[in-house]
């Protein structure tokens, strides 16, 4: 549902959490179908037995659309992402983990280019059952000021 | 198919270029059906004719997603994705558009924490049929160094 | 294949039974995909475990959609659908189950609206391999009378 | 997101709109794969060149799929559906179509076999951007009285 | 449907023809996905534009499993397939054409090594709507022979 | 990725290996979809249960379409597919196995109607997790000969 809000309603430390998903062998396959990327790690169960995973691990692409994706609940017309900043994967995703995603505004500056708009940092970390981090990265929003 | 290279098989400013391919209206709807965003910027003709775009825009995560796994041809067993760095979204992909990627050294730093790997840093640049480029961002290998 | 059936030609009582079609996790995360309904009791293992339910229970919409998907192995071409009543779903639906769909004619009537028109009423039954209806509705077919 | 609400928070007359989304022929094929239907008047475009239609036409199951999953974008924990009635499909839809799906509370009664439940009925109206309705029907919740 | 038949119920020449199916883009991206192949020739209209043919084409493997798909319309509990012969694709397949097979019983010879049984070869023809054939096979059946 | 080479390039006897593969039950949920097939062999496991296979089998054509698909890592712009001949399927494939497929040159002739053209015959073998042969045919590819 969409959900206005001007740079000036964004609060520091502001915390939202999403719904949790379970990730299935169907995903993997979708993602590898999705992408073109078919390599063993993510595709081969016999292969990945050999190695110390012992089993497929999810693709980091999957894990970035589908834990972003979680997040896409409520639109802010006000707002745009305008890109992502130090991803990184952690820890493995297996076949049959449930993720979810907690986002926290980390950072607020104006913006010092685009007068009357300003900068959100929601710090994205996606967490699985066990509660441990699988994915973080930094998205960055470009928000409307408040019209004067 | 695996192409081995160590560390110091890499080469500053080497370049690699990826076969194209046409982002469909099926993509689109793959990708909201993968990640569950159906925000009406990508699924609803309509309402995207009433803004500048005209028409729906791809997701940025399936630019990414596609836009790295175009680059999924070889496999180099002493290497692993680290992470992404500065992922941007420059200009939009609408339906019909054909993107490759563009692969650029732009790195190669041994790695202070984890002796006998170094970090190679490649640069990804999606490119349209234009010749713009519609996404950007390093791509941060953990690449272990030639056994002594 | 197409099996040409005039309203005369429907017999009250005469029943039908469909192949069966295991619900498989797939199936789950393909209906997600298509709908946009990400909801929890579908798509969250680990959710579900803390419910009376224990697992995942599978979309209503998708037990209709394949529940009456199972029927579409013949054509008639003087008669289509005029609508559907009374649509429930006694019992919920896991991942695994083997569903079937049972169809009787429960009732053959004259449109009081549309002359050389007849109504006839499918009562569609979708049995899991326990026996047990997981879903019911009447289907209406609108179908051509023999011509005189 | 959750919006918990009991018998007694919903209005008569209350209506909420759904976003729009565009009908691709993504969307047939899918549907079609993930249920089985193949009728040529959903995927032969030279025969329904020879009808009066002209051009495919959406499967009913589809249009209740995705119609009732545009509406599934907050979470009532203290309700659940009971069923639909009345499922009618007055005008097909083609490929490009945008729809989106109008709910509007036409009854609140309480239920007469379950004390502490009242059933709540939605009428739901999906819409073309030609406001023509392609898809009507009641949908019948059955949600918690709020605690004495 | 299932229809029960004995290799002495097959006559030589008979024929049957299929129900037609518009080849979608979505088909060609789902096979792409299915099968992993992404050749530039069924996945890049830009570089198909400056080859003869100027557009992309549909995958051999996909005409095959669609052209034979279409023909699954009735089960024969008494035989089962025992191979495919002489599989050519005398035309391309493009997004856009609508496909039909023509199957004609072209050779009934007992087993040789298999007492009992028969062997139906079965002459497969996918015809598109200019009425050329894209794809022709010969289907091997391996049929019980009526007890005596 | 491209590897250009004329008829002359290939030798007689070389063998290629593909990367594995583990059938998931979403590519047996895909292919019924993608193909229309939807035969209780390979989507009814209660049906199944009842048979020597005692599960469900892959459809020939997925095998068909999968195992070539492994085979395109690499582009030859000097050769095209003319067909395949005597194509088995010795072993079922079940949910959960790992094929992959092994390539071997098995015949190099000139072709005797398109001067400056041979004809390469590859013999594929799709092989699962147990060293068993589960598809078994012949690729004939049209290669050009090395300009004079």
């Amino acid at each position: 549902m969409e959900r206005p809000r001007y740079f000036e309603d964004y609060e520091l430390d502001e915390v939202r959490h999403t719904h949790g998903r379970t990730i299935s062998e169907t995903d993997f396959v979708v993602h590898a179908g999705h992408t073109g990327d078919f390599f063993p790690h993510h595709m081969d169960a016999e292969f990945m037995k050999t190695t110390p995973f012992g089993q497929r691990i999810a693709h980091g692409t999957m894990i970035f659309a589908i834990g972003i994706g979680l997040t896409a609940s409520e639109i802010n017309p006000h707002a745009f992402t305008y890109g992502y900043d130090r991803l990184r994967f952690p820890k493995p995703v297996f076949i049959g983990d449930t993720i979810h995603t907690v986002l926290t505004v980390s950072a607020l500056l104006p913006d010092p280019k685009r007068p009357g708009k300003g900068i959100v940092t929601e710090s994205c970390r996606v967490m699985n059952q066990r509660g441990e981090t699988v994915m973080a990265c930094d998205h960055l929003l470009l928000a409307d000021c408040r019209p004067a």
